[in-house]
């Protein structure tokens, strides 16, 4: 398990729905912006990824909604890379409030998949070797 | 469990990314559309509820992709209530394209609340009794 | 200018925003849908058009809002097509809502790319020919 | 007219569409970043006003699409507020690429509205003031 990798952002308007909270369906995107930090950080541009032949599809996604998140609240992503193993990788997210309070729990699995042969392959080993150094 | 309410909507090009699939947060509103007829096949209107002044926030999503959707896929969402409890209500959600094969499996749990107090409240009655009703 | 498409669509929770009306943006996303299946009556799928190698992206969008779409409004989007000529087709766009209320009207211009050389290219002969024979 | 406001933002992998480019519907939410933070200079939340009983909804948008934008793309939205005038204000953007290159032109009229009786309303003083003085 790689060390926390934080994010900040903000709720959109475009993003509330007439509850008055952030849409469930929108959390997907900041978990996005996480995980894309998160490889970011350790040195990986998840566009070099995708221009080098690899997408990164989410082959599961699980998320537990704790309080609403509302217009203009400035929310803090934190990303874990709890494992990379075989073709897949895996995150686990915790999304905060301004108050420190948490928001959301979510996980997502990862595969890598071959944009030639639309099939997955195993995990590029620069990848891996900087997650194994990243570890706690 | 009741039985299966079929919808059938076909993905938006809005709704794809560059890998060329439906962005994976994209199925959230699709898991919407199939809860909100499931309920309209009951008698029940979502926006009736909340002029009633109750809400229906999702607590709890979970969802596998088997298999992606593409652009102009006209998939079907079968939604299926499996309980209603206290305040909660859960739904199951199977997605399929075009040829019928499975291409995801969801989860949600929602729960109700009081627009007034912002608490958790019981699910009003007349939908307890109809979806007793509605089971096989 | 040839006859109206009509494609009803009902507004999705995740399209509201706290307002309570359907978010700005959201509308784009109607009218693609409208002149998706305007395409699609006069025999062209969008999506062989790019598996052709030719892209149709906008250039141009500009909409009148007047008067708010709500959760769960039945919407009607009449699409017109005004003009096809050189690497340029024309859309206009008429959105009303159940009461037959006139809620938006918009224009957008979009121009036919070449996936290969990114360059515009001259709109594909038989769908010049069609939208001529579809006028009025 | 007042002086530019700008901020940052990336375009995220969800705002991405099959042809590898922003969906043009999205750069909607862009705009409204922009015109958010450009009053948040100024010392109003936007979030105070709706708070305050006052909606701004947008009454007319126009874009430009000059270039595409791309995936993880650092843009920069240049907002001026160009009038504000009765019940109404104006603005206008430019929206640049990491290359500083134009990539997209537009131009907003939103209308001040009162939640309450759900009709225009005049422009708070203080925010005439406040635009007054900011004008270059």
């Amino acid at each position: 398990m790689t060390k926390n990798f934080e994010i900040k952002l903000r709720v959109r308007y475009a993003e509330t729905d007439q509850m008055g909270y952030c849409y469930y369906g929108n959390y997907a995107q900041y978990l996005e912006l996480g995980r894309v930090e998160a490889l970011r950080s350790l040195g990986f541009r998840y566009k070099d990824l995708e221009d080098k032949g690899i997408m990164l599809p989410v082959m599961e996604f699980q998320i537990k909604y704790l309080s609403p998140a509302k217009y203009d609240d400035l929310l803090t992503v934190k990303t874990v890379i709890t494992e990379i193993a075989g073709t897949r990788i895996y995150f686990d997210y915790e999304i905060l409030n301004e108050e420190n309070k948490q928001i959301a729990l979510a996980t997502t699995t990862l595969v890598f998949v071959s944009k030639e042969t639309m099939r997955p392959v195993k995990a590029p080993e620069e990848i891996v070797n900087s997650i194994q150094h990243a570890k706690k």
